[in-house]
């Protein structure tokens, strides 16, 4: 596999994966960290499954106070290839901020923006889908990866497929973007064949993007473009930016106007929204469902449990009786759920902010 | 309440508390501990209990491991009360010991033999019931404490009630001693009325406990007899004395035999067997049966969940979503198992013994 002329890597490496606590915190969020067991982190491994499309066109949005410890990460990327965000604005500022500057930087460039903390095993698989994104964004096209279902699920917005495009073989138009849907709708989708997971991935020339938000949002594009003329004035100009996610300010409007394209990608794909789904991801790795364990497995006594055991403070953690319970052992803080709970764990944190102890968040 | 002439406590302090792993080790076993949030250890609380009825006249019989620690937790008393013995031979060597000794330091001496890690939180009942058992001891009778079940208990041993005993009111004969039943003879004998717990209490004259055992077992009385005469010969003569329970050496045979009066008692009472029976103990204390804490509440973040926490390591601890869980932190070892599956915690120590890991026990 060559690179691929033009094309950009754009990874906004931001959001604290709250879920994930206390693996996951503000000061050290999940793209840090190594959630498969691979000996890389998330956004590693990110980069690893990129860098075959991009060689070195990189550009890493995240956030200042993660700067540093992004550039150790990804050392062998320019100075140049990590942007720090003064404050969060969420994706489409972050997102835009990259096109803005790419579209200075390189006229002919595509960019693909993909997330630093999420799973993909099947690199060729991705790859070839990247590869058919790239030419439908040459034609124009806002295009999206849509991911197929594996199972109803409510967590995830979704796609809903239009017609295959002419002269653009494996791409389709998108009818709409649809939010997370409820049970029995999910599993309509799942049956219907018409509706693919929405993960954010986005392949689009850097100018029609934000042409495309300058379409709904002026003032936001202009600054942007403002801010990749003169980058002294980012500080400036940064908290000015509307706080929206990529698929409001641009990708649901888009759609409805005919301008969103999509590749259905049949690879795997996990954004491992809790430990549930982690523990989900361990166990396709591990081929069991007994107790996983994500770490050293010698510091982990398991006798009729399940679920998911993270050893991560070096001490022996012994379950005994317990069926899919998630334990999360960290150097200060210990957190015990299930599987099934596994979304509460949101308000653990919410609880440790409210009672002072925003330090363990 | 004041102390009775001649009545001397006998702790023997033994017994590793396998199943409150990983609180209780056999480094530090449960009567080290403060397992009812009190402040005070287990051992302080029954020295607490006894000085009243025993003033400054007491022996602990531990391990010799253990010397140092107890003697650090009972700084009180004299070097003299705290024996170490240089291996474990159960409970009737350890008591006969003190029996043999006592004899020649207090002809009018009684005995009264308490367990160092049991829970009695009725000290004047407790004191009553004593004060009833040594006038029946100075009478000759092997005297032990009944406990009035509170549910039909299948982990104790139980005592058979015989006739009230002449001029001796509040103490009645044993017909027998009674090993651990299944689940309907326990039910049976709380409907009864006519079945004690046998806690293990015995009071006694220490000639009387050691002719007792003279005669089922003459060697092991003179031996004792041997070494309270001349104790630099211990550490020689003890590896010889048979390994068994006061119980079967003694209680038994000298109730067939009819040598055995029992004060029956109301008096709560609790051996913390496990994880289960000390979380029952806490929500009695508590009138809570919510997430109950043994330490610091402040350490603990609970979200729909009951049980135990322990966090013993000073971080903090957050349980989601779970019912009857218990939790216990340690610096080096982690347990998570639930109040149903508590006696299991047995199979850990004996998997980390095995998996070399001994240290941690």
């Amino acid at each position: 596999m060559s690179a691929i002329d033009h094309f950009w890597a754009v990874i906004p490496a931001g959001g604290a994966g709250t879920r994930l606590w206390p693996l996951s915190r503000s000061s050290s969020p999940k793209f840090l960290h190594d959630l498969t067991g691979s000996g890389l982190s998330l956004l590693r491994e990110t980069h690893e499954r990129l860098a075959p499309l991009a060689g070195d066109r990189f550009l890493v949005v995240t956030g200042a106070a993660h700067r540093e410890a992004v550039r150790a990460q990804l050392a062998d990327l320019g100075e140049d290839a990590v942007l720090a965000e003064p404050s969060p604005r969420d994706s489409m500022a972050a997102i835009g901020l990259a096109a803005a500057l790419l579209e200075r930087r390189d006229p002919d460039a595509v960019m693909g923006s993909f997330a630093a903390d999420h799973v993909i095993a099947d690199r060729v698989g991705f790859a070839t889908c990247v590869e058919t994104a790239v030419g439908a964004a040459r034609a124009g096209w806002l295009v999206t990866l849509g991911i197929e279902p594996t199972h109803p699920s409510s967590a995830f917005g979704y796609i809903h497929l239009g017609e295959d495009l002419a002269d653009l073989p494996g791409v389709r138009g998108v009818r709409a973007f649809v939010e997370k849907p409820d049970a029995a709708t999910a599993r309509a989708y799942l049956a219907g064949g018409d509706h693919r997971w929405n993960a954010g991935m986005f392949v689009v020339r850097p100018g029609v993007l934000l042409d495309l938000l300058g379409r709904w949002h002026p003032e936001f594009a202009a600054t942007l473009r403002t801010i990749a003329a003169d980058p002294a004035r980012l500080d400036e100009l940064w908290p000015s930016l509307p706080k929206i996610a990529l698929d409001h300010a641009i990708a649901e409007p888009a759609a409805e106007a005919g301008r969103v394209a999509v590749v259905p990608a049949a690879f795997d794909w996990d954004d491992i929204g809790d430990f549930d789904s982690l523990a989900g991801l361990l166990a396709r790795g591990d081929g069991t469902d007994g107790a996983l364990v994500l770490g050293d497995p010698g510091l982990v006594r398991a006798i009729d449990a399940t679920g998911l055991v993270v050893p991560g403070s070096g001490r022996t953690v012994a379950v005994v009786g317990l069926e899919d319970v998630v334990v999360v052992d960290t150097p200060d803080a210990l957190l015990v759920t299930t599987r099934a709970r596994a979304q509460q764990v949101k308000a653990v944190v919410a609880a440790l902010k409210d009672g002072g102890r925003a330090d363990l968040t």
